[in-house]
């Protein structure tokens, strides 16, 4: 009996990890040559550990062993690379992420990188096509039927966030006017049938689909019913060329295992999965939170510090750039600064909380947006709701932040300033946080992209602005 | 042929929309009274609409009811919910988020309670327990048998994020003696099978799990073999006291349909589903992307003002804390400010660029941790990693707002103090940035949850330390 998996994964990243330690040992021993008599011993010991891990390695699912490759250090990752039987390579290519599959790629030659995508299925094909040499793709095509090449083209020409990059081509299929029983005979023909198949897909002569017949429906009815009889004839259907993210919601609402994916005239064209739809729920989600941070791309824990350093430029650039807005507009206020010195102690606060406050508007109004929950009928209320709110906040964090400035200084016109800038830059913030993330997804660009430097860098410079100004003219 | 569900779904909320709209005309010329002579007709056309409604709502999925009422404002929303046919209401309860939820408990008396938790099994009744009213439990549970007042116990009694609370007892088990030819027998006497039935879980006389029958090996192996043959004997199975978030990685890492949960004695006492897995990492997604802005639960669209403001105020209570620490940091250099006024211009920079900077560095170490990823081994390795990216970037970067401040006040020392400090401070953000989440995780506290104001307290305060320290040296 297996235990629960994640402890059995961690005992054998230990496992590999020890017997890797072992062999380099050895190794190390070898190098050294310092007991040059006992080389044979050493081979043979340093053999056993080898064939003892390749022995570990064979035994376990290709996700784990793209696992401990992920885990490892360059060096070892390549020496375990090694150890991993041909035949697995494509589909271990598959799992790794990214950063990873790059770097085992760069190391292997076409030869081998033709022999791994031969081991795969053409949707699989396709989702490593991006990253394999442009003559070894060449050789794959070359080795594939008609048939598969159609599919191969199909499946590569999908963005990757639609259902066409996610859908496989391992349809079962059967026709309506025939009885169970035949159903039943004919899956006994198959050796097995593909994973996550839990209904056959009714298709006529022209394979456009009439309806799903569900496997648990063959399994408790009578034999002798016709397939019309127990199928489905409304089945939840995708096209190739429909959202991945209005298909995850679909499976995530429906509770579907499997599904077909027809074109326009209703044929027949690909299958998604709930395996693929929850693989790209937990990249999409994944990559959301790398971008939420500004990281372009997900950085392997050993990628090179000049890699990374790129990686992450684009983002530290752009907010540079609306610091130094920030920074001009206080440059604005710089007599008013130089007569009181306790405003530059003090608008850091205006900023930060109108910054903390509009992010938290701005979240919802994205996870709304999300969810298809805003709506021409119900978007003024939000606006509303939200300028409510920020008054609220302004008036008791307002007074807070106002007393704070008023014990410190003993001023108390400097304390009505505070509050005032602190209501005003809430204010900011709502309108901020409810029309940046409504305009971007208005001109069809990602709210969840952005939204929150923009955010800040209108909060910023508007904080210190109305903080400022209020300053200049009723403190001077 | 259904459409792609999405559209559909657009189309049935726009139906509802228009037909409460409708309705809400002729309610509000009743109520006018201005053509009593009319009334007859217009009630009859009232109800009509009503109807039509009615009639829409019955052909909709629980899910999509659910987004509907999630969509609607409050007063519609509870004349939709009044539509709904009673026998529906537990199903969509379940459905719906957990504000919209509360909502419509309020609205509904405990015998209508009652009666929508009995038409659920017990794993659901569970979902819906911390909601409902202590009476109407009392009464649920009296109504249930000692079987099913056992497993909605033992559902309740585990923690949200555990397998336990997202398992489900739909659990059709076979003998490992008997022939295939049997269990096809035994499986006709089922009018249907549990959903997301992909496999039959082989028990012992004790319950306990020996193996896992894939349904595809039953319809493709001869219905002489015995099951034990055919059978997989070392299935993933699952503890309740298992952590959701492993569960839900060894789903996507095995492409798992539905698995045994079991207990210490390998005794069979639940099943956990894909189903469940998604709408638990949906779920727990969508809180962590709220969390992150400062939001302790969602809110409705509609939740009222003070509601929605209760619930940002922590976070924002925090941050205020932090903001007058970092602005009592600036306090201390008051006389270095009132000599050098571009101080005050140029501070907030060196402090956003370090919050920016340690951002990346700690969404990269929570992904690591989650993904299991950071080893004792290669701890040393990341953080070697990370200085030596910031110290790069802080050169970089350093330089480029050296410049700018060179440029601005032609004062080539006020320029190399901006770049000192941007090194320094770019240091502190990494080391922060790995230190704060790998403390939280050592602590067993959830790394997501807090670091980032952690990390942005620590940048902003030590970012204005030690800019306007090295500035206090250097330029006075």
């Amino acid at each position: 009996m297996a235990q629960t998996e994640n402890s059995t994964l961690q005992e054998s990243l230990k496992q590999v990890s020890e017997l890797l330690h072992r062999h380099q040992l050895v190794e190390t021993l070898i190098h050294r040559q310092d007991m040059p008599r006992h080389d044979l011993v050493e081979s043979l010991v340093h053999k056993q550990h080898l064939a003892e891990l390749q022995n570990k390695l064979d035994q376990l699912h290709p996700a784990d062993v793209a696992y401990i490759l992920e885990t490892l250090p360059p060096d070892q990752r390549l020496m375990v690379w090694d150890l991993v039987k041909a035949e697995r390579d494509g589909e271990i290519l598959l799992e790794v992420s990214d950063a990873v599959r790059e770097a085992l790629i760069a190391h292997m030659d076409s030869h081998e990188l033709v022999a791994a995508a031969e081991q795969l299925d053409t949707d699989e094909i396709a989702d490593l096509a991006p990253d394999l040499p442009r003559e070894v793709m060449a050789d794959v095509f070359r080795s594939l039927s008609a048939e598969e090449r159609e599919q191969l083209r199909a499946a590569i020409s999908y963005p990757e966030d639609a259902v066409g990059a996610l859908m496989d081509f391992e349809m079962v299929t059967v026709r309506e006017d025939v009885t169970l029983e035949v159903v039943l005979r004919y899956l006994r023909r198959f050796d097995e049938l593909p994973d996550h198949t839990d209904a056959l897909f009714v298709v006529d002569r022209e394979g456009r689909v009439h309806g799903l017949l569900p496997l648990n429906r063959v399994l408790v009815s009578d034999p002798k019913t016709p397939v019309a009889q127990v199928m489905n004839p409304q089945p939840t259907v995708f096209h190739p060329e429909d959202k991945a993210d209005a298909a995850a919601t679909a499976f995530d609402r429906y509770d579907l295992v499997s599904a077909p994916v027809v074109d326009a005239t209703q044929k027949l064209v690909g299958r998604l999965t709930v395996a693929a739809v929850v693989d790209y729920i937990r990249e999409a989600t994944d990559a959301e939170m790398l971008n939420l941070a500004g990281l372009r791309e997900e950085e392997d824990i050993f990628s090179s510090v000049w890699k990374s350093a790129r990686n992450r430029w684009l983002w530290l650039a752009v907010n540079l750039v609306t610091a130094f807005v920030a920074s001009r507009v206080i440059g604005l206020f710089e007599g008013t600064i130089e007569k009181i010195v306790a405003l530059a102690t003090l608008m850091p606060i205006i900023a930060g909380i109108g910054g903390n406050s509009g992010n938290q508007t701005t979240t919802l109004i994205i996870r709304s947006l999300a969810l298809g929950q805003i709506t021409a009928a119900n978007a003024g209320k939000l606006v509303t709701k939200e300028l409510g709110i920020s008054l609220l906040n302004g008036v008791v964090w307002g007074t807070v932040v106002g007393l704070f400035a008023f014990l410190l200084y003993r001023n108390v016109n400097l304390g009505l300033v505070m509050t005032g800038a602190m209501v005003l830059n809430l204010l900011v913030a709502a309108l901020a946080g409810i029309f940046i993330p409504l305009v971007m997804y208005k001109l069809g660009r990602d709210p969840a992209l952005g939204s929150s430097v923009l955010l800040t860098a209108t909060t910023d410079s508007m904080g210190f602005f109305i903080f400022l100004g209020l300053a200049t003219v009723f403190l001077l």
